[in-house]
């Protein structure tokens, strides 16, 4: 199944002829903003949207308040595989949780994450997890929460790579990130994670600042600590779920605009995608697609990849982006390099 | 009682002897940033502020990425007597819903607004205007609201200066947005206000863009339209009230940092103030009190002024500013021009 999916190269088909007519320079580029891409179709999207959009002679024009694009963070920005990194961290949380709370330490579903049993936690339901991430992820100060997390990302490590998490970003897409910011785009992660986790690296790591992370949004409670200083709580209120329809909304919310461009990679992403490429004039939506067993993970079930829970790439989405001119990144042909650390 | 609170003289008491010992120029300076201001302690204390905490020898530099300054719109920014702008939107616009919903027409508090007995309408209650809010601030797409706002801003006007409401912004106030961007400040608006309504108009009129008008918050609902194309729809479900306690929550929401600097009028604005200036290092609240009848309204009750039901300074948030060292804006004695059509 991997080995299938491997042999498997995708050329957009809208952009191909393009491509065939005009192929990218094979030489070197000293000055090309996106060197970790290879030349094909996704790097020429990327390169021809930000000229359309910013050359002040182009029919496509878009003032530089405008230019707003939007990226999904798990599987578009870093590693999602094995599973998403907010989820380890709660699960990692549980035993300090169950300190405070020790009524917790004999019932489900904290009971089987304190066990250590893999198998078992791997089979925890929805509901459970939700569970676990409303104990570990709320009922503290802003403060504390995001002091935790910060502890928490400087020492766990990513369980095939033994790196940080925070190492483990996509430099293709730091590269994209870059390029847009350098054009005059404002920069935003639009994820299904948790807001105020993202926000917590999300400046160091991506060079986005918490007020450009837009992400599941849960309330917060404002009240006073025994010296009088005010505080705010974090509260099990969900505001917004910033997944699927979500997204779109979270944006309206946030940002108040239609992005001109967005990333994502499953269907959680969809209506991110359509709603911003609905807009008048130039717009970007790209889809990263995972088909790299060897440097990453190779993951669908689009297009024959392996089926998996965590950022599925659907055939549905996959057939969605041909017939509305998103690409699709192949993680595999169209990465040069993948990660910082690699040479 | 107009004209007792008129010869009413504010010197907050925590500056005035800086300002006996370091008198400020009385001279016109060219390269003022803050024109319309009359020297004194108000004008010191944002002149103080910003040297403070953008002057990289300043034991309180605060690096540009963590400068924000949030301000209150209603009473701070623009004019909101003799009622809120945004109550008159919805007021006016009731003949509009009502044409497409006949049955609300014999209904209260339908009938009453479309009545036009002025001194009815003033006495429906905090329910009945919700009700009006609710009916003439949701149900429609996004982009429908904004092009009514929009519509109605360029013609209504203002009963007692027969102007447009965006034109009675505060030009001292206009002066200080743009000292505090000039100096690599983002000035966020945070307003009781609707969060749409107030995005129609705020990057033309406070050079503000939409991603940073923080105010009460609706959810929205994503569709598609006939033609398949996907749009927002307004609903009546309210995600964050951003007023008192709200206000300290919608900037973590939507900023997710800690302000420098916050400017208000009222009670509603006393924990975004108490949040901001509970941070280290230097930090400014200021609160714009109504003490001029003569150019625009006098009311507190604080310090005697006559009391109101619209933008309310209590005695109360009086005292608290002073124990709190926040500085009170006299707007008779502190501002030289109070609108930007003012010679």
């Amino acid at each position: 199944m991997l080995r299938r999916s491997c042999r498997w190269v995708f050329v957009p088909a809208v952009f191909s002829c393009l491509f065939l007519a005009v192929p990218a320079s094979s030489q070197p580029d000293k000055t090309d903003p996106l060197p970790s891409w290879n030349d094909g179709a996704a790097k020429k999207a990327i390169l021809d949207f930000v000229r359309a959009t910013t050359d002040k002679a182009s029919p496509q024009y878009v003032p530089p308040e405008q230019r707003i694009a939007t990226f999904d963070q798990d599987g578009t920005l870093w590693v999602e595989h094995p599973i998403y990194t907010q989820v380890l961290y709660c699960l990692d949380r549980v035993p300090a949780v169950v300190k405070e709370k020790p009524e917790l330490k004999d019932r489900e579903p904290f009971k089987t994450v304190l066990s250590g049993n893999r198998e078992a936690i791997a089979k925890l339901s929805m509901k459970e997890l939700e569970e676990i991430l409303a104990a570990t992820l709320t009922g503290m100060s802003v403060d504390e929460f995001q002091a935790e997390v910060k502890k928490w990302l400087a020492t766990a490590k990513h369980p095939r790579y033994q790196r940080l998490y925070t190492e483990l970003t996509y430099q293709p897409m730091l590269e994209v990130l870059k390029f847009f910011r350098a054009n005059g785009y404002k920069t935003y992660i639009v994820t299904g994670g948790g807001q105020d986790f993202v926000r917590v690296y999300a400046e160091q790591v991506y060079g986005i600042p918490p007020e450009q992370v837009v992400g599941t949004m849960g309330g917060t409670k404002y009240g006073y600590g025994k010296d009088g200083k005010p505080f705010l709580t974090k509260e099990p209120k969900l505001l917004l779920n910033d997944n699927d329809a979500g997204k779109p909304e979270g944006i309206h919310l946030m940002i108040g605009r239609r992005p001109y461009a967005a990333f994502g990679n499953s269907p959680g992403d969809q209506q991110m995608l359509e709603y911003t490429t609905a807009g008048d004039g130039a717009r970007l939506g790209m889809l990263v697609l995972h088909d790299d067993a060897k440097r990453e993970y190779a993951y669908g079930p689009a297009q024959g990849l392996p089926d998996t829970k965590i950022g599925t790439f659907t055939q549905a989405l996959y057939d969605e982006a041909k017939k509305r001119g998103w690409v699709v990144i192949s993680m595999k042909e169209d990465w040069k390099r993948l990660f910082p650390f690699d040479k």
